[in-house]
């Protein structure tokens, strides 16, 4: 990868030059790494990163073809310990084919002089070309990683998470209505692309993506429609986490069909043929692609159902999400049929629940109009 | 420091056995190591390490009868190199005398299995008691590093940050009345923290602490207000960034007149003689905590000042500072006096702003009770 051009182009290059949405994910977790050791400190430092290393480059030998990009952990690396756990991590890159962009999933978030260290250690003493990052801090945490003599690089801002956890803040409704904090942060996002202009970085295509869980559709397509076309989104959680691929293209994709990076980790590092698999996973992404695009061809009415709802039924479906009363993945109906969604009314169980169901009952009923 | 006991219990007697709210930052950048030199890559690796390590451990020799805790930033660490950044980090907390807590600066953020790593990193390889974490991806971010294995251990969540970029995200206001993103944050750490009860650790003290700046005395107030007066507030940014100690400590203290930790890094690490220093910052830390606790005594009126001030008054203060038109820190004015604050209504100076000028005054006139 050039060092002169801007990470999400080369990433844009990547990912038409081998038709690939896949990135994968290197997460030598001890776990995985010894599966009967139930002490890790009984093995000595060098076998724990020798074990680390020749995990990840045994996924990366296999993979190559079908990644779009890489994605190293850094906490698995430096979980292995203080004096070879980041080496070898720069082991991992370095042994990354060049053309290949790594992104290091480090999700820092600091200021001014401590966020110009840790931008010195993912990219000049790392090699990585882009990072993932916290936003919560605000710009002034994200622009030593875009801009002056990085401005060849990238980062995805953590947007709305696939764990649930990612209710307790991101999903938080601000006074602005219909708006939510991962929202807010969405649009920042392509504001703060936009400043990059001004610091010898262009701004087309953007200098910033999200992170996004693709378990959660509606939560995906709201931050596409506030982050706009151009911004790449990273979606983990397909697979492992109950995912549905289809619904998260759905909600995801640009118009275009893409922008979109699909991280997958232990799906990969856990078949025993990494290779087909990771073929599997590049040829699933491009069929759930496709029949995005020709849905949205066929029928422009389906394409902005999710947009076009009233802000009453927006808000049961977030309630109903934020309950588990619905939710995305595979599911097997008694019926025997296989299910994208479930909704499981029984959940409705509280009294607050009770109310917010009566009140969408009712503002169903008053926007009726045939009545 | 006790492995048997909760982090924030024994910063508490260490606090009281040295008379002491001073956090000492290390914070080996590599600019203060080498301030004349131009391409640091020119220097080896190792030379880079022996004097960020001889920088930290001058400043803790220094500074041992003053320091209520050390904060080691990670980020500098990181940035000296990839085979011995991280090693230089565990030499520096390992030279730390044990009676004094370590609280690692790693504003760490992830989930599952990839938080449960960085706690492994921080506490189980580096000896961290405590660490300073990013709370964006909500609870499940923060529990693997306060609770089970680490019960003992405890972590100050990012709230409202000393940076102009803390205005971005934290300073948002929610659909809550009054209630903005950072003191969302300052009521969940209570709530977070007496979920810990259930995981085998005593909730009181908390398991969790707040970093909110002293930049922003009324921030500071509106976090200490929602998370109660057990939460410990590391309070960064007096001195080099203009927080001013006296309107910090009236704001941060709880009505102990405690459970506040003031960290100072290049105040020390830049100063002559690093022991007077350090002194010094104790005593006037003490001294400001002294006249606080005697002005409540004094007059309760005066205690609740922030606290009783009417929404349209909270709104214009905010509103003020968030314009650049109030600020606190200390500057001469014209007439040879300092102020511990400024007010320069000049920079109400768009129409957007002088609407809202307008709206304060309409609801001063409107709430004028002699009218």
């Amino acid at each position: 990868m050039s060092e002169q051009s801007n990470f999400f182009s080369k990433l844009e290059e990547r990912v038409k030059s081998i038709n690939s949405h896949l990135c994968v994910g290197l997460d030598p977790h001890l776990k995985e790494l010894f599966p009967e050791c139930d002490d890790y400190s009984k093995l000595s430092e060098e076998e724990r990163c020798d074990a680390a290393f020749t995990f990840c480059k045994t996924i990366i030998d296999a993979t190559v073809p079908h990644a779009a990009a890489y994605k190293p952990n850094a906490a698995f690396f430096e979980a292995l310990g203080v004096n070879l756990g980041v080496s070898t991590l720069y082991r991992v890159i370095k042994s990354i084919p060049p053309e290949i962009p790594v992104l290091l999933d480090v999700k820092r978030g600091d200021i001014g002089s401590t966020a110009s260290a840790y931008a010195e250690a993912c990219y000049d003493h790392l090699g990585a070309h882009g990072v993932t990052l916290s936003p919560l801090m605000g710009w002034d945490s994200v622009k030593p990683f875009v801009t002056g003599k990085y401005s060849n690089k990238g980062a995805f801002l953590l947007c709305k998470t696939s764990n649930p956890g990612s209710n307790d803040i991101l999903a938080l409704d601000l006074d602005q209505p219909r708006q939510a904090v991962f929202e807010k942060i969405a649009q920042l996002t392509n504001a703060w692309s936009s400043q990059c202009s001004g610091e010898e970085c262009s701004s087309s295509p953007p200098h910033l993506g999200l992170v996004v869980g693709s378990t959660d559709p509606i939560a995906l397509s709201r931050a596409r429609k506030a982050a706009g076309p151009k911004v790449w989104i990273l979606a983990p959680g397909v697979g492992a986490q109950g995912g549905d691929l289809d619904a998260a293209c759905r909600a995801g994709l640009n118009d275009d069909g893409t922008c979109m990076l699909i991280p997958v980790s232990r799906g990969i590092s856990r078949a025993d043929d990494k290779n087909a698999k990771a073929a599997e996973l590049k040829d699933g992404i491009n069929a759930a692609r496709e029949a995005v695009m020709s849905s949205n061809t066929a029928g422009e009415g389906e394409e902005n159902a999710i947009e076009d709802i009233a802000p009453y039924q927006k808000e049961f479906l977030d309630f109903s999400l934020s309950e588990g009363v619905l939710k995305f993945g595979s599911f097997v109906l008694k019926s025997g049929r296989t299910s994208p969604y479930f909704f499981n009314a029984g959940l409705f169980a509280s009294g607050g629940a009770l109310f917010k169901l009566g009140r969408a009952y009712a503002a169903s009923i008053m926007a009726d109009k045939t009545l």
